[in-house]
């Protein structure tokens, strides 16, 4: 039985050996990554109704055509939002003021579809003017930019004030535009300085304007970029006198 | 006259001390930049003939339904492509090989619409697997992933044993499904090293996938991202022998 | 007189004019930033006693050459930290255990010296094997890599089994090297996927090897780099078995 | 004997069934990376006669302390460089004019010390004013930032006009400082747009102050950054009318 046991010990060990040796090759099975898995979303469409895609699964609808029940007034919590909604379409009613969603945010993906006025009525930074403040705070211009010039960084498209769009892509007056936004948040120190600056891609109307691009600090009309430290926040839409419409407003959180 | 002129010279200097001051404020117009000015892109739109966005004025088509005449087959340069084209759509002929496109590019955006085989055959990585190379080299996975478990770095919107999809937004089998990427490409320098990674962002069927997600180095089957430096490259559609179809893909060079 | 008071009358609404006009300018001032005010910091010095910059006055101290006590037993967390201290140096004693720092941390600057034994014994992995951990997790390899071949993203300098350094900017067995490490925190969504990878930039005894590398995953020495969602993590560092010396360990939280 | 037998066929194929499904695993060998081998740099030291590190030998010595034969007046080309070497150190002759390389560079690392007078004269912009310019365009600003209170986007370690320094690292007046700067060069597209932008990361006295910072644009003293596209640049140093030194300067093509 010794001998048997020792055979057997010895054939374990050089079929051990040669495992040991076996696993030196390269499988396709070692670069396979397993988990986690990806969650499951059911994506939407590009249907008649629209002009991009309808709100996946895991979106948060934000505005449905119905009411504005996720909005409310940006300068005063409790108000509900001032504007219209008419024919599934919501409409910015000129010294109402802006508005902006109850819920905040982090980083995320934003659908959101706009028109500018069919009738135009003023140029420049006056025609059909808007915007979509990331966390309440950074903007990305809202403007009817077709045959209307105005300074490069302040067209639609442009993180206002700070960077162009790469070209323009604007549809014309009376015609639904889309803005399809990727934006990831900044981080503060305690100092308040900014570690790691927001960042944010755009395509509009399905075009590539902004690529990954750095957000200095704040977008306002006069002066330079700041920056003040702030956690998450709403998505805000800018009544700047002109009755610019929105439609298909979906966000998912990253 | 000479005290005149001392109180002329007097006010003037009054007057000049009050421009240097002035200036001081901060304007509107301090922070607008008006040069360069965007180039103007007739944007596509999202018809029923397509599942995304149809071609830009400024992108270069692909394939428009008609004909292959912008590929050839990826290892012998001169050979025409070998896949079949019928009711506007381009199929892979399962075993004749990797297609290419005759023109070579470098940073993009490029939109990709594919479609699995409407009959379910086989399973995880034996399922409509196509895959869409950057440049020739990187590898953004098309396979089937609906309800198709398969490793997690190797399912559809993921870069091939890299980077898994931050969600699996697949569509079902014979449903047109849509590609759109951002791409910028690598670096190198003399020793070979990449000394700016290639980036990458999807979005698929309109759902972010991939965010600025920087690619290792090539996506082999067997082994690790290697560093290979290389200039600009085509956009490669790869033959795994299953029936994967492509329609509507349109390039814009950024 | 009259003349002239005219003149002068003209010569100041000239000068008005210009003085409207001027704020209209871009000026000096307008793009000027004077909040928030950069915290002062007093920097550390490169003397004698050191291979690089002594601690700035904002870092915290991890080793300053007289004792473990920021440090402990990584598997145990109540252990104190079972390597030897002498000569201002702490030393690895072979299989007592890696070691971490008490604290834990988000985004820093770190700057670590480190020592291989003079002694060459071993060759490859084998020799002055050691590493240093971002937020306990990520590797940094420390290695004896003068005139010792091992595959390039193991060699010192390297992101472990991920990304090769730029250059082997490697001194020799015995001699002091540097390591200063620019490192941000990864974040995790709700799935557990990495919307924010990390990112570290690493110059080797002065010299780039890491430039805003992105931090694939976790770094094992079998299989993978895997996505396992964590909060700030502490400095750890690797016994390998090999008597690796340590000094001047600082690191800012940024 | 018999079942002996069996057992010995049954421990075979036990071990054998391993052996094939072994290889299947992933090993330690599947995630190296052999190739390319980095080069070697024999790192620089900090030793007494500079305030950082020496020139690792595949660095450019842009000064060595000799002489300015690598240097040219920036506005005339043919011109020797006008500022005075003496004691190893040069130092601006005010109102000579600012000083260039002769060669030009795309992707680098800068090793750069320099000193503010140590007679304090004037204050804000006007004391030890100069700046290193990347490509002979994006200015990193250098200033006695000592107890001497300017816009933080104007002092010391700030991208001028843009981004302000994370901390103000600053030695005092006469004191020799260091800037490390890893910088990656922008690329523009056909339309003069920057698809990609320069990127600066900073140790000032070997604190960050700037972590892969996007640069915006140009750095004017008046007006917004601009958009300018160019190839590859000098390094360029600013006369400010203050006679500010620098030595030990080196720059590394990455």
């Amino acid at each position: 039985m010794k001998r048997l046991s020792l055979v057997i010990v010895g054939l374990l060990s050089v079929a051990a050996a040669q495992a040991q040796l076996q696993p030196k090759k390269q499988t396709p099975e070692s670069s396979e990554l397993w988990s986690p898995e990806p969650r499951i979303v059911t994506a939407g469409k590009a249907d008649q109704s629209v002009s991009g895609f309808t709100a996946p699964s895991d979106a948060i609808v934000l505005f449905d055509g119905r009411n504005l029940d996720n909005w409310v007034l940006a300068d005063g919590k409790s108000s509900p939002a001032p504007w219209t909604v008419s024919d599934g379409i919501m409409t910015v009613v000129p010294k109402s003021g802006n508005i902006k969603t109850k819920q905040n945010f982090g980083d995320y993906q934003l659908h959101i579809e706009w028109r500018t006025p069919a009738v135009v009525d003023g140029n420049g930074q006056g025609r059909g003017n808007s915007g979509v403040f990331m966390q309440g705070i950074y903007e990305l211009q809202v403007l009817d930019s077709y045959n209307n010039r105005t300074y490069s960084n302040g067209q639609a498209g442009s993180i206002y004030k700070q960077t162009m769009p790469l070209v323009n892509a604007s549809k014309g007056p009376g015609e639904w535009q889309t803005y399809d936004v990727v934006y990831t948040a900044p981080h503060f120190n305690k100092d308040g300085m900014m570690t790691i600056p927001p960042y944010i891609t755009v395509l509009h109307n399905g075009v590539l304007v902004q690529n990954h691009t750095m957000i200095q600090g704040t977008t306002p009309y006069v002066g330079q970029p700041t920056i003040e430290p702030h956690g998450r926040g709403p998505i805000l839409l800018q009544d700047h006198n002109n009755t610019t419409s929105f439609r298909n407003i979906w966000i998912r959180e990253l």
